[in-house]
């Protein structure tokens, strides 16, 4: 079974308002295994809503449109679609004592206008809302065919049409109480399962040398090439028959990639770096304390967006001024002049200074130039240096990241927590 | 000028990432006077894109495609283009050189797949891409309309071909920095213009009864709610002839907005709180350090993402640990120990214990709990205690945030952001 969405709203043209529905509806069709290849948006307009309706009828077996359904004189949807559908509106009885019921209740008199929204194009299946007024519909569109003069080989043949509100509180609870299960039957046997590693420390290009011959692959598995700042992520989806095949297919693949990616893999699906920095530290019963200056509070502000961090993570110093390195973070003065703050001694020295404050086992420390202005032709706008100090020693890693000042912060943040994951992986 | 819109990227069929470019960019068409009919999303396949394309092409005098320019197989959008304009692929020394000064800069090996970003269909303008690799371009397919024998009848006929990367943040620069001018000849005379006013440290419902009325305006001027985490905007919408009558029209409702929600209004459109901090502490030529525990850095990271915080940011300590708390920052272990961490008496002496370490004109702090475990009957998660140290004196403003751990800290960064500027506004 295939599908198309058409989401309908003149303020989703326009740019106006977040069009959320699709990407939900999208979701909800791929976990049911119908393919989905358009989503089209248009405005309230009945002449080319009508053309999108038919031409979406003529290449999909599922169209779902969302939104227009409401009571004003903009809400276009619901006579267009019985047009195209080519069935007449009737009332439906139900619907307008609901809709009648729930004026009473709010001691608001009915404007006739809401009337309109009892009617539905004949034979539609009704999906009531539990939270507005508009009910959705589903529509069966049904034909017989094969040649006349063979029987045996007249079969039927149908295209489904729904219709759901634009307000996602009103469409949400109508998919997942009402039309899930009107949708399970037509559900393909062959179910869509992805999932997503994350990558950090290698390019895009990189990425992409290694695993050239899977990103080519098509058909029942296939695998995708996400770059986001920092990080690289590959989609792996499988198509099969039943979870449990999609699931071993899944399993296949992602076992050949880590045996080419291993360690530059930090995560899947839902993991976050500063998720997996957190486990491996607790799995070590390590502490860690930071010191920042280019990154300005991010890398804190990262480590603790995970629940349970206070369990390693001490706390740190955000030593923007040169002051504040000097103390609390006893970067010697002497250094500060000789090299400059953004210099392999300084970041040295701030993550020894940091593990001697924090009383941690490992101290991290950034120091860099995040931009715009600041750059030198020796220390460029995205110089950062990032070190790391314990009981065995210190390091200094030096890296060059580019983009806005913002993008320059959250690599920089991407690269320490990185270096920290593979200190603690190494120490294994 | 009618303009239609097509996303590319399977990952945006599935849902898997949110489509956040084709609302981008029907503000900037609808800026321009510039209708847009329809927002197509394809997934990176070269037969449904190329018929997407093409009849794109048929109906409007613009298309604008995102996605699917990267280095990787599966990026089919050049090739795709290239055929349905029917335009031969050539070489840009000018972009391969740029990708290769790039790898160069960042010491990495260029990979012979980056190569292929250089290509562009003949005739085509380049657009280059400053933060990423790929360039983007823009394509006039002319043709001469009109009977040969009536030469004085005959006429130019164009289309505009326009093709933008995928990640937003490498496609906003390049329509800011490139692409607005080019597109500014064909601007429209019927200009739909919008702004927004944003809010902190008052809840929707609120907001909503001080602009109720206005919330209800329809026709030439509408105007829109929108509760965020920690903010709610106001979007002002106005159709007019002309950009001028449109300014107009959106400055008038705004003196209305304005003279109702005073100082609650923080900003407009890309404005953002930490900005509005930054430019007042500029203005009066002071400083600020910064002690967090709750929220982790976030307060400093935010307040270093605006350019130049340095002129006011001095730096600042995550206590995470109680120690950190009793150095450097000097709270009593006392004062710890018969109040706990959360509690005012401890927020005001973070405070003042940052504005001596820093030597800042004020000392910020926050402490609180985060969750989503840690809470108790009487100290309950979403508590946080706000201080803010001064010459004058000092101040702690006592919170209950809703919402996950990220959710706490961020609203926990927003009330302590709202606190620095209402105190900096007061003292005027």
């Amino acid at each position: 079974m295939q599908a198309e969405l058409i989401a309908i709203g003149t303020e989703l043209l326009l740019g106006a308002v977040p069009n959320d529905n699709t990407a939900y509806l999208a979701r909800i069709l791929a976990g049911l295994g119908i393919s989905c290849y358009r989503h089209l948006t248009i405005g309230d307009n009945p002449g080319r809503l009508r053309e999108a309706v038919e031409s979406a009828l003529s290449r999909a077996d599922l169209v779902i449109t969302c939104g227009g359904l409401g009571p004003t004189v903009d809400d276009v949807t619901l006579e267009t679609l019985a047009q195209a559908a080519g069935r007449p509106l009737t009332l439906n009885r139900q619907v307008l004592r609901r809709i009648q019921r729930g004026f009473r209740n709010r001691s608001i008199r009915m404007p006739a206008a809401a009337g309109r929204q009892a009617l539905l194009p004949k034979g539609a299946v009704c999906l009531p809302n539990r939270i507005g007024t508009a009910p959705g519909f589903m529509l069966k569109l049904t034909w017989r065919t094969g040649a006349p003069e063979h029987r045996s080989t007249e079969q039927e043949a149908f295209k489904l049409l729904i219709a759901l509100p634009g307000p996602p509180w009103e469409l949400i609870p109508m998919v997942e109480e009402q039309l899930l299960r009107r949708l399970k039957p037509y559900a393909g046997q062959n179910v869509i399962q992805s999932r997503t590693l994350k990558i950090t420390g290698l390019t895009e290009p990189a990425v992409d040398q290694k695993v050239k011959d899977l990103l080519q692959l098509s058909g029942a598995t296939t695998v995708g090439i996400y770059s986001r700042p920092g990080q690289v992520n590959l989609t792996l989806t499988a198509r099969a028959r039943g979870a449990a095949a999609a699931s071993r297919q899944i399993a296949g693949l992602e076992r050949k990639i880590r045996s080419r990616l291993g360690k530059w893999i930090f995560g899947a699906d839902q993991e976050t770096l500063e998720g997996a920095v957190g486990t491996l530290l607790k799995t070590r019963g390590w502490t860690v304390g930071v010191a920042e200056s280019c990154t300005g509070g991010l890398v804190q502000h990262r480590i603790t967006e995970v629940a349970g961090s206070s369990d390693y993570f001490l706390g740190g110093v955000v030593a923007y001024a040169n002051s504040l390195k000097e103390a609390p973070l006893t970067v010697a003065p002497s250094l500060l002049k000789r090299h400059g703050a953004v210099s392999a001694p300084v970041a040295r020295a701030m993550a020894r200074g940091v593990r001697d404050l924090t009383q941690a086992d490992i101290g991290l420390s950034l120091t860099g130039i995040a931009g715009p202005t600041g750059g030198s032709k020796t220390k460029p706008v995205g110089l950062v240096y990032i070190g790391l100090s314990s009981a065995e020693g210190s390091r200094v890693v030096r890296f060059r990241f580019p983009g806005s000042r913002p993008m320059v912060k959250f690599r920089a943040s991407q690269a320490a927590l990185n270096l920290l994951r593979r200190y603690c992986l190494k120490a294994s």
